[in-house]
Order: C-alpha cells, then structure tokens, then sequence
C-alpha cells in the first residue's frame, strides 16, 4: 500500500496527468498541449494550476505524492533538468526548487523515458521482470533500464540515454551535439528525415498523397500511413529504421542481459513495419543464448506508461520513507 | 574482514593465481602458461594441482575461499562457461560442478573482465567509486559494469560485454558470430589485424623491423614498438584504434552515466598513443555534462587486478554469508 499518487507526464508535446492509486490503477486523467513555443513561465503556470485543481477538485485536498516525468535528462542530486531538446526552455532551470516553493506535497521528478520503463515494469508489458529496458520511440528515442528491480541512474540520474549510443560512426548530426547516434535513425524525426531525402529525390508520391500541403510537412504517421497502403518506399524506410533498431538493442543485450526489452513510443505503432529487420538484426549480431533468450516486446500501457511510471517513482520514495 | 582468498586470474595465455588477504594485500603469487592446445583436461589437471599446492604449503591447509575469473561468458545460475573464443575447451562445460568435486572450499567463478574490474574498484583505480565501468584491452575487448558498487550481472550473468557493442554498422566480422563489434577495432587482434592490411599493401616497413621471421607473426606489441620509435603508419593505427574505443566510452558514458571509465589490459601501455583520439571523440560525440564529468583512468593493479578481482567475488559472497 501506500499514499495516493498524482503522475505527470510533461513532454515536448503534451503533458498528461492522472491521480493513480498505490495498487496502480488510473482514475482520472487530464491531457493538454504543453504550447512550448510561449515559453517557460506559461507552462509552468499550467501546469501548476492543473495540478491545484486536481489535487482540490478530485482529491478533496488530500495529500497525494506527486510524481513528473520529464522529457530531458535530470540531475537528480540537483533537480535540475540539465539537457531538454524537447523542452529547451527548462534546460538549466532548478524545477524542483520551483515545484517546492508551490507545494507542500512530497514530489519526485524523473526522466519521462525512464517514468514510461517504470510504468511497463509495475503495470505494463515487464511485470514481474527484475532485469529490464525500456525504449520510447516519439519524436526522439528515450530509453529506461531498470537493474535488480531498480531503474538505472548511474553518477548524476542521466544514465539510461538509449537514444544517443553511437550506431552509425560517420553519421548525421543529433540533437544531443553528437553524430550518429541511434535517435538519428530511429526516432519520428529519423523517419520523417529519411522520408524528405526521398521525396528531394523526385520518390515518394504515396507518402505525399498523405495530404500535406507542403512536403516539409510530411510526418513519420504519414510514412507509416504509406505504409499501410503498400508503398515501397516507406516500407523501406521502416525497414533502415529497424535494423538500426536492432544494433541498438544488441547494444542493450549485450551490455545488460536484460529479461526482456520493452518498446513503446508513437513510433512503435508501426511495428508490424520495422519489427522484423530489428529481430532479423539481433539473430545476425548478437552472442547465442542472451540472443534468443531476451523477449522484444510492445508496450502494454499506451499513453498511461508515463503516468502510471511517474506515480510508481514516487510511490517508491514514499515506501523508503524519504 | 573475512576469510583468506584465492584469486585466480583464468585466461587464454596465462594462468595467475595468489593468496589474497581480506584486506586486499597478494601474499603470494604465482604465474604460468595456459597451454590451450593440449585440451581442457590438461588444463584443468594443471589448475587443481596448483590450487592444492597454494592451499596445502602456503596456506598450511587452513580454509580459503577461492574466486576465479575466466575469460568468456558465464552463467551464473548454472556455472557454466557460456562462450569463450579464448578457452574454447571450456566452452558449454559445468565448471562449477567440476570445482566442487574437488574443492571442499567455497568457490566463485566470474567473468575475468569483471573480475579486472572489481579490482580495480577494490584496490585500484576506481577505489571509492559506486558507478564505475572497467574495461580490458588484451587479445579481445571485455569489459565490466558496477551499479551502486555491485558487478552489473543481467538475468544469467552475462552482461558487461562491452568488447561486442557495434560500433561499425557495416564492419567486419568478429569473433562473437557479430560484425563491426568493438573488439574488432580496439583490441589487441584489431591493431595485429590493421597492421597486416598495411603490410600487404606494401607498406609497414618499421612495423616488420621489429624483427618478426614472417609478416603473420606480427604483435599489436610490434605496433606498439614501431610507435614509441615514431613510425607514422603504426601511430596512425593507435589513432584510429583510439577513436573507436572513444566511440564505445561515449555508449558507455550515455548508457551508465559512470564517475570513471578505468581501462587496462596489455593493449592499454599503449596509451599515450591512443589516448588523445579516445578523449576527442568523447569531447566531439557525447552529451554536455557527463562528458567532462566522466573520468577516464588508466588501471593501477597492472597484472594483479584479476587476481585481486576474483578474490573479491569471493570475498563480496564471505560477507553475504552465502
């Protein structure tokens, strides 16, 4: 058992919030656009002040623990959101000095990838798993690890960035400042990219016939669309996407023997499409035995992973008494 | 404290064994030839013999636990050698089993690289550190993970293979079953191998002073001694060979957000040679923060950290009273 639980999940897009209960169950969720480009006093205004009113309004002022994810990595000594591209406003701000000043509520902040990881684990696609990654394939690739039961969080909690493993050593650039690196090539902006290369070169007429009015507009959903009805060409692009995929996750098995893998994200909803060159990678690639022992999974908590995986973060600190 | 200890460092040329105090001081040590071809029962023949012999002179019978560290993988819940390119007998053997018939005495068996690593965190260079990785640069890559001060093992003990991240999307093959993997390009093979390629284009003419009777016979050591006497081809080696390791530090760096990165192994007394590739790759290719902040340290325990190593795995099992 435990305290009632608030979890948060504050994205580049949309932040979605739910009271959860110590035993994992979702009982009232709201979800708003996150509105990045007015900056950082508004979002946080909102945020505050959804936050109020669910804790006055459906709480009855009780006294849950609040848990966020956040997509950047955290200092977790510090509570500082260090490295955000999706969130660039937050980068360097003190967020839990912040939250602190505006409730009285024990609050825990934690990366949204690893929140998703914990969420799978305690409700999700690896219960019962004590060894276990997690990778969120969005518009960027977020990874969770969870070692004996714990999510990893190495020297300074920014352990974990599945995202940007070197894949590819003469790659293209990354938004973390590298090149190469996994998100490159199997992110939503991966897809999109290898998507316009294509369309620059005179192809990808399904993809167009999506609707946009522009072709800088296409969407990864408008390749996985493609897809769908039968297109080659965005068949293809699924397929470069998860055989990079795969060298990622013959990284994680051979790093971490991991139980199982655990992939969510917007991204993985096409995995009918990528699925198999990322399976067809780790039989090629990875040692025997760790190689068919560890399941590749698809997340089993939808849009809930990151609330429910925030709510978990902070149902942990409250059982440590902390 | 705890009991006395064996160490025993098992690996592809050499056998180390010593006599280790709980407080980490090698009483006695003792070194010899592996000799793979003659088969595994020879080998183990030799091993018993001289363990008894430690055990019945030095330690006049008295009761030591004893840790060995073999080079390949091993399953930890059934004591089996998984995989080992570099004691190929061993391979799928129960050598717990086989230790315990023998032994009266409490015996662990590690992977070798861990054990490296755990002796270097015990009595070396990461002494004090709770998140560290160690990595050993000999005839192959392997590498060991420690997570709040415990060897990262996985669901069957078989993680830390940090010598088989890919790191070259299209590489060549490796002795895994896998292509492009670290080993390939950072080892004491890969730089044996990247000399041949260049000798049989004509070139390498320092490297072949070294005085070899044929050009097959090549050692990274040769390379080694053509670099400390200037030769540019044989720098150029260590430079390329240093930048692929900076590639795996930045994966390691990203995945476990580590306080140090200790390397060792005969390969690293090459150092000076490679060392400054392997730091601008990091400065170049990882996320802010974590790149400045992680050390990267040359091993301290020179040959005795496997020795050291191993008798700590059995010491960390003394205390937990297992």
């Amino acid at each position: 058992m435990g305290p009632l639980l608030i979890g948060v999940d504050l994205g580049g897009t949309n932040v979605r919030m739910g009271i959860v209960t110590p035993g994992g169950v979702v009982l009232k969720k709201i979800k708003y656009g996150t509105h990045i480009s007015e900056g950082r006093e508004p979002l946080l205004k909102r945020l505050v002040s959804h936050l109020k009113d669910l804790i006055r309004k459906d709480l009855n002022s009780s006294h849950p623990w609040i848990g966020i994810g956040v997509a950047g990595s955290i200092d977790r000594e510090r509570g500082i959101i260090v490295h955000s591209p999706n969130l660039p406003d937050l980068e360097g701000f003190g967020f839990r000095d912040f939250l602190s000043k505006k409730f009285s509520h024990p609050i825990v902040i934690e990366n949204d990838a690893n929140a998703f990881t914990l969420g799978e684990g305690w409700r999700g696609a690896a219960r019962g798993a004590k060894h276990f990654c997690g990778i969120t394939l969005g518009t960027g690739v977020g990874g969770g690890i969870v070692v004996e039961g714990k999510i990893l969080h190495g020297k300074e909690g920014m352990a974990g960035e599945v995202g940007h493993m070197v894949i590819e050593p003469n790659g293209l650039a990354c938004g973390c400042g590298g090149r190469g690196c996994l998100e490159v090539y199997a992110s939503g902006k991966g897809i999109q990219r290898m998507a316009l290369e294509a369309i620059k070169k005179g192809r990808g007429k399904v993809i167009l016939k999506g609707g946009r009015s522009h072709f800088q507009k296409i969407t990864s959903e408008d390749v996985f669309k493609a897809a769908q009805k039968g297109d080659t060409l965005a068949k293809g692009i699924f397929d470069k996407m998860g055989a990079y995929l795969g060298l990622g996750l013959v990284n994680l098995i051979h790093l971490f023997n991991p139980e199982k893998i655990v992939i969510g994200g917007n991204v993985s909803k096409a995995w009918d499409f990528f699925i198999e060159k990322t399976m067809e990678t780790i039989q090629e690639r990875s040692m025997k035995g760790p190689r068919d022992r560890t399941e590749i999974v698809q997340s089993r908590c939808g849009d809930e992973a990151g609330i429910l995986g925030a709510a978990y973060a902070a149902l942990i600190k409250a059982r440590q008494g902390a």
